[in-house]
């Protein structure tokens, strides 16, 4: 398998922590977002949509979406387990992770960002806009939460859940939220001590500068 | 079952559909978007979010997130089925889903549009941001789509791309984009020939105006 991708993605990110979880290795191809890498046509002739992160199977098939890959990983390997076994339980989480992936980081990444500098704000404005989103996604996201709190946001096994969280946190200290939720960092203390999450992190991809 | 929705919210629209493609009833109740309803006190209690959809069974729980709550519907009621059979099948469906549900939705959508307001801009600049928005997230789309066509967006059987689909481009056409895409309008004309698709259109919803 190849993952294209690029360090500080959080999409990325997410599809990096799932292979590692997985047991899982894959080839990783870095595109230099803020050098608009991603644009190439080389790149594109993969992805048309020019986002990563973008995994090719060793079939030659190209999966995007980081979700969608991260489904496709739990049904090919189904150990450990991404979601919970119950219906209600795997919506319960997977409504966690698209809060995230859905109202969060598409209205923050580096595409929506420009297009408000195009629009002539400046980078206090555009932080600020950053900020609002992050803040706002993650209360709603501390409410969806299990009140019979576990070691991960839901219960004693990482999942589909924690690999979207982990990578927002982030995200969101390089926007400077003050992080106000200390179930959240537990959760995120607990995911960093795991193998799969440690190697993940956008500070020890080839790529990060 | 409970949908509390929105006659014009694509996310809501969605939802119905896949309840009518399972053969399913719920008692609908409508949130005034426009008019902050979704903000009520009696709603935020059951959604902290203060979007919709939101789904509650008839156990209660609540279910937030169109695609988790399609899922959900897809898991506990299998036929007829949302997503094909094979992991890489179901990857393709949900990566086109996901396209529409995170990187075309959540950056149009009334909460988005409200914030570029209340940064100054005007109805034509806000609009404009709309539009672009769309126009690239279904060119995206298109490219997503096998090129063997079938009557759907995948094959002969409408499912969870085609649930985002029609929706979005009900959307791009209060937006007055230009669909240029012949392909997404066959598809979306196969979809409303049919029952769900048809009784799920804002139109015919009794909140609509």
């Amino acid at each position: 398998m190849i993952l294209h991708g690029y360090f500080r993605s959080t999409a990325s990110w997410r599809v990096r922590i799932a292979l590692g979880l997985k047991g899982l290795v894959a080839q990783q191809v870095f595109h230099h977002l803020r050098q608009g890498e991603q644009r190439a046509p080389d790149y594109l002739a993969i992805n048309p949509q020019g986002l990563v992160p973008a995994l090719v199977t060793d079939e030659g098939a190209v999966l995007t979406q980081s979700l969608a890959i991260c489904e496709y990983l739990d049904e090919t390997h189904p150990e450990p387990p991404l979601l919970p076994a119950q219906p209600l339980a795997r919506a319960k989480v997977r409504a966690a992770a698209q809060l995230i992936a859905s109202d969060i980081h598409p209205v923050q990444n580096l595409k929506v960002l420009q297009r408000l500098r195009d629009l002539g704000h400046d980078e206090a404005q555009v932080q600020a806009w950053a900020r609002a989103v992050i803040e706002e996604g993650l209360e709603a996201f501390q409410a969806l939460l299990p009140g019979d709190a576990g070691r991960f946001a839901f219960g004693d096994r990482p999942g589909l859940a924690d690999l979207c969280l982990v990578p927002q946190l982030g995200n969101a200290r390089r926007f400077g939220v003050a992080l106000r939720w200390p179930r959240l960092t537990q959760i995120e203390a607990a995911c960093l001590e795991l193998e799969a999450f440690k190697a993940a992190v956008p500070g020890v991809q080839p790529d990060a500068e």
